[in-house]
C-alpha cells in the first residue's frame, strides 16, 4: 500500500468564496503514483468545506444566499461563540451544511468521477491563510 | 491490497424518492472478495445523495417534507441556477443537507453496521438514468 | 495492509449533549500500529452524529439552539415517524445536519488534523447505550 499527503493553500480575499480545486487534487494523484484507491480531501480549518457539486456561478450565489438564511452572518450577537471575541459563529454552522471533507475513489490514476462533479474548496471566514488536505492510499 | 468498482444504475420515475441500496451494497462487498477495508458509497450526480438511515416509511416523508422546507422546488425563479434552463435548483441545496457519499466500515467480509443502519440512494431530480459508484479497498 | 476495529460507548444521560472523543480515536490509532492510512469514525446508530469542529461551549450551544431551529423536537406530532410510538423524529433529521461519518488521515501514527480540529460524537436521542465505530486501515 502506498500512501501520499499534500496540503493545498488558500489566502481567500473575501469572507465567503468558492474555488474550485479539482485539478489541483487530480495533478496530486498523478503525483502519489497511485491507481486504485481513496482519495480524502478535508478542509483542515473548521470554518471552511470541502465539498463536491456543479461548477456553474448561478448555483454558487444560490449556496451562499441559501447558507446565509440558514445561518446569518449578522447580528453577531446572535451566536454565544462570539462572545469569545470572534465574529465567526456562523461559518462554524454553515461549514456542517456543507461538510468537512469528500471521499472520492481513485480508478486508473484518475479521480472517478461522474460528468459534472468538481470539488470545491468554500471558504466561510477567510482573509487568512488557511489549508486543504489532500491524503491519498493505494496501489 | 485488493481494490473493486462497481456501478449501481437507477432511473427513478419520481421527481423525488429514496430506494435502499443495502442488498446491492453488501452483493458488491461479496464479489469483492475483501473481509477487511473500507466502502465508499458515492452518487455519481450532483442532484442526488446516498446517506445512511432508517428504512421507515414515515421517516422518508418526513426527510422529503423537510428538505422541501429548507429548500423548495418553487418558485423556480427563486434559484439562479435555474436561470441556465434547469429547473433543478432546489435539488442541488436538498443534496447537501443528505450528503454525496457515506464511507462504511467493511469487517469479516460485511458490511459493519449497527442494528438500523441502512444505505439509501435519495433521488432530488430523477426521470433519467443516474449512477452510484461503489468502490472497495482492503484485503 | 493492516486493518483495526474498535468500539467506543456511551450512555448520555440528556436527550441531547456533545462529547469530544478525540483523545480516544488517537488512542485507537496508537493501539493499531498503523503509521499512514485513513480512519473511519462513525455513528453505528441514526439518531447521533460523529463532526470534527471546536472545542468551545459556546459553539456547542449555538449548534444546538439551530438544530433545535431547523428541525424542532416538539410538537412531536410533527413528524410522521413518530407514529410509530417513538418521539425522536427530530434526532433523524439533526443527524443529517451534522453528518454520520468523518474520515480521518493518519499521518506517522496522528490524526492529521489542523489547529482546531477536533472530533465529536453528538447525541440526539441519548439515555440509552450507543455506539460509536472506529475502523482504521493502512500500514
Amino acid at each position: 500500500m502506498k500512501s501520499y499527503r499534500e496540503e493545498l493553500w488558500f489566502n481567500i480575499e473575501k469572507r465567503r468564496d468558492y474555488v474550485n480545486i479539482t485539478s489541483q487534487v487530480q495533478k496530486a494523484i498523478e503525483k502519489s503514483g497511485i491507481r486504485e484507491g481513496l482519495c480524502l480531501v478535508n478542509a483542515m480549518h473548521i470554518t471552511a468545506s470541502v465539498y463536491i457539486n456543479d461548477a456553474e456561478s448561478g448555483l454558487i450565489q444560490d449556496y451562499d444566499d441559501w447558507l446565509e438564511q440558514l445561518a446569518p452572518h449578522s447580528p453577531v450577537e446572535h451566536y454565544r461563540h462570539n462572545l469569545t471575541g470572534e465574529d465567526n459563529g456562523d461559518a462554524h454552522l454553515k461549514r456542517q451544511v456543507m461538510g468537512r471533507e469528500v471521499v472520492v475513489a481513485v480508478t486508473k490514476g484518475e479521480l472517478d468521477f461522474g460528468p459534472w462533479e468538481q470539488i470545491f474548496y468554500a471558504e466561510f471566514d477567510g482573509r487568512r491563510r488557511k489549508r486543504v488536505l489532500v491524503k491519498i492510499i493505494g496501489e
